[in-house]
């Protein structure tokens, strides 16, 4: 009893700050999209692609979480994109906290979107709020298609499941058809996404479905 | 400061279970391996290979750590193992206690190995001692070649790093030779074998890094 308890009020502590971030955001006017993916499943090469294609109709800036280094937020920025590093220092996940506490390192009021990739952990960040506007699941073919029941809960709260590494689905056993179906079980109000954010395939899709939100976000 | 007390209180109440569940895998003479890695890394198809390879020599038996379903247990059983499988319900890594549960349900007496399949979760697990003999930290090429400065915790405890989906390397931009150097910088005492599971590569040299093991064990 003692123990969830605890886990309660560090949960309650930390909707109070993502509510708070959530206002910051929304007076800036910026559409924040929170990525939460396993270790390698291409979220840093996914928003590199993604400023190459966007940043010519919006300003991007990019929240990295890692256990450690710097070496995500060295490659966002080497395509041009604005940003700050969050170490956790053995930290699971991002916490609402962690990102107030660089929210001032940011121009936001210049900014259109502000991408947040989260500590590469497929677990403990799907329950963490940090303000954001969308939560995106992401899933790399090369994992498996077992994953989505596997892993259940950052579907229940995503608004948008990706698949990318498509362009190896001709060296694996990977069924897209069991994954979709499986995603659509957990949460019907999740649209899914096939993409290759190293070869581009899809990315037209993902680039229009981010300027809807935008657009919607500014009407 | 109190929730650093929480911290360390859990972390040496878990430590009293592991050396409990040690002294248990000690009396039945058992050689105990905790595998860790991201979702989708392979553990399981590499246990899959291992009992294929290794069950007409030694016992095995498997301990499946998931968030839930069922999927890892009936595969590795399909293989002819015995086992029991673990649903955290949400919780992101195995505990002692979670272990300690299960034994009753294990002949440990008429084994000679345990597996024990970690949660997927390249973070969390790394800080949880289980009371095994020893630690392996999983990697797949398709995960690219930045992991182990990224998430270094587990290479510092672990024995052994492998490397799976060796099979893939011709599609993939990856340098083993980068990783080898990174897990070497982590821990100068952690062995690393390259293999594919799937495909068979390299596992000659595991199967002989465990029959190693078993046989100073039973010295």
């Amino acid at each position: 009893m003692a123990k969830l308890d605890i886990g309660k009020k560090i949960q309650s502590e930390n909707d109070l700050v993502a509510a708070e971030n959530r206002r910051r955001f929304a007076d800036a006017g910026v559409l924040v999209m929170n990525l939460i993916s396993s270790p390698g499943s291409g979220k840093t090469t996914l928003l590199e692609a993604t400023i190459d294609r966007l940043s010519d109709r919006a300003k991007i800036l990019v929240i990295e979480g890692d256990v450690s280094t710097q070496r995500d937020i060295e490659r966002v920025r080497a395509r041009g994109a604005g940003g700050v590093q969050i170490n956790t220092g053995g930290g699971c996940h991002l916490s609402a906290k962690m990102v107030a506490g660089v929210l001032d390192d940011l121009d936001l009021d210049s900014a259109d979107i502000v991408f947040i990739e989260n500590v590469g952990n497929l677990i403990c960040p799907a329950t963490y709020d940090l303000g954001e506007d969308v939560r995106v699941g992401i899933l790399a073919t090369t994992e498996g298609d077992d994953k989505p029941m596997k892993y259940p809960a950052i579907f229940h709260e995503a608004r948008l499941a990706i698949v990318n590494k498509i362009d190896l689905l001709p060296h694996l056993a990977y069924d897209v058809e069991k994954v979709t179906r499986e995603v659509g079980v957990l949460n019907p109000d999740c649209e899914i996404l096939t993409l290759s954010a190293l070869r581009g395939d899809g990315m037209d899709a993902w680039i229009a479905w981010i300027e809807d939100r935008l657009s919607r976000k500014k009407e």
